[in-house]
């Protein structure tokens, strides 16, 4: 068990020694860590040393300058200038809530970011300014469309935010596929078989093989098959990767750039700048009272909570599961595994610092 | 086989003998029979004599005062005062659409209104003005959340409509459950069973039941079970709900009313008014030049149609298969299942209109 406050330190210290702002390698550590407290352990210091490759590979810039390149009353598009997405994502969602605090509602398009991580925490800075938030972004194809053989869209997550009066807020923030592929990479090194729905094979057939992606398949869109829905998954991300990077001038569908986690593979010749995201703002009192909204959000959040349950089980609402994680984490310490120690240790030998 | 101009004019006739003034009447059966060309025939003139109902039991206004009640330069919420959701949809959308030439994007929540018809037809006409269009409904309690033997979300469609430059449109429009209800009610008439993961029975069981949603249990978010996803489309519809629901002040969750499909329903106490809807318009200059997004749309949908495919499949854009559709019943008619017929005669024999 390490204590949050110890990754916190010691990931801020590296992005320091990659040259990082202060106050960037500060919240970008945060960000990170704030994966690892929710549970989201892929999402967390496990890629740390993925960000040191890119930068080892001059694909990401530790002083970018961030600007707004085209905007309008309620939109801009961002270019991220190869800066941490870490970084870039809480700067985009600033501008998102300085739009919706005079326009209503901020919309704020990025290219030539990179890996953003977890995208709940971006949404939740909306929160506090009694706003909904939102954040998507795509990433490296991963994900066959329905029928297809070929893989053209990334996990693409979804992360929506949204703030009630006594009850902790609403955040739903989940890829639009079946599962995530950290799951599978676990049952990889388990060497154990996935339930049918997570992948398909090479030939496009359902497969329980959990090496599958790597050998020529594909993960699956939410829906797994055409049967249960998968078409329906197959839309939502590529909706994602169509705000993500069609608007605002990023690489999209297959020619998002890879980001460096197994090892660092070239970005494709591109069609766009980057990576990229999307992100949303929207003032509550601009449709209503934020109040009356907020005791309405009480009471949804606490009819779903307290609906009858399948034995043995509780209805949860978006957002319970990672909440009582991070409690429990704050209190404990995080479980962070050996191989992740052991490349920390290894980022920390080389820049001098102590995990 | 009926033509489409002849269900035209029926619907037409039929809704101006209720009383709607001749463009919302025009407009609404415009709206209906689009679902019966796009193949959508559930949400078509199926649906007829459910609205006329509606307004036998005193829940359709067919002259409404539709207005805002509330607004920001981005942002408004409309109250339908009870009117055709086929008209005020559209006149919200065309609300949303206003505010996104002067702001760049335009949000409309919409309460005390109805059944809406699909609302790919409303995301769809924000697309002739190069804005992308947003559409979305909750409806009446249905769906079971993860772990839930309570129904508390209906199927909770989203459409989003997206232009390109020389190919036809982008338009995902879906529910965010497996399957449609609609899908399950062809397996009952013909009692035939369905497959798993559509729906679960009584007890929060997997079941391949078609009567299952009838017999007490429900049916399924988009991922169907937990271990596929079921939270993440749970969390989807919970989104599309609170968007259309508590942002609005109509109902939401178990309260929203039923839609007057199989017998009349008395309206649950209720905790908002009506039904409510989400409305979103974004101009494509707001982000970048719209001649160079529908190009990189072109590039988008020609390399994801051209992907490799499984064995005897194609890879289809959201919107094939219905655009698909719409050419081919425009040819050749609408085939309009005999019960359908029939209710549709009953309808004529009562305000003296031929079929």
């Amino acid at each position: 068990m390490i204590q949050a406050n110890t990754l916190r330190n010691f990931t801020e210290q590296v992005f320091l020694s990659i040259g990082c702002p202060d106050a960037d390698a500060r919240l970008a550590a945060d960000v990170l860590v704030s994966a690892d407290l929710r549970g989201v352990d892929s999402h967390g210091v496990a890629r740390l040393p993925g960000y040191v490759r890119l930068y080892d590979h001059g694909r990401l810039n530790p002083t970018p300058d961030i600007r707004i390149v085209h905007e309008s009353p309620s939109t801009a598009v961002i270019d991220g200038d190869r800066g941490l997405g870490l970084v870039v994502g809480p700067w985009a969602m600033q501008v998102a809530i300085e739009k919706a605090r005079v326009a209503g509602t901020g919309w704020v398009a990025v290219r030539n970011s990179n890996h953003f991580g977890i995208a709940g925490y971006h949404a939740m800075l909306a929160v506090e300014h009694d706003m909904i938030g939102q954040a998507m972004t795509h990433a490296a194809p991963l994900v066959a469309p329905t029928f297809s053989l070929d893989k053209l869209l990334g996990t693409n997550p979804i992360a929506v935010a949204i703030p009630a009066m006594t009850e902790p807020p609403f955040l739903a923030d989940f890829a639009s596929t079946a599962v995530a592929y950290g799951k599978l990479e676990i049952l990889q090194r388990k060497g154990q078989s996935a339930p049918s729905g997570w992948a398909q094979d090479a030939e496009g057939q359902p497969t329980t093989d959990a090496n599958a992606v790597r050998n020529g398949g594909a993960l699956l869109p939410l829906g797994s098959d055409r049967e249960h829905g998968s078409h329906k998954g197959y839309g939502l991300g590529a909706i994602v990767d169509i705000f993500s990077g069609v608007l605002s001038g990023a690489n999209y569908g297959p020619w998002v750039p890879p980001f460096a986690t197994a090892g660092f593979m070239s970005a494709s010749e591109g069609v766009g700048i980057g990576t990229g995201h999307f992100f949303g703002a929207m003032r509550i009192d601009a449709f209503r009272p934020a109040d009356a909204f907020k005791q309405h959000m009480d009471t949804w959040i606490q009819r779903f909570r307290s609906a009858k349950a399948v034995d043995g089980h509780r209805v949860l609402i978006p957002g319970d599961p990672e909440r009582e994680m991070e409690a429990e984490r704050l209190a404990n310490g995080i479980p962070v595994l050996d191989p992740v120690i052991r490349s920390l240790e290894e980022l920390g030998d080389r820049f001098g610092i102590k995990l």
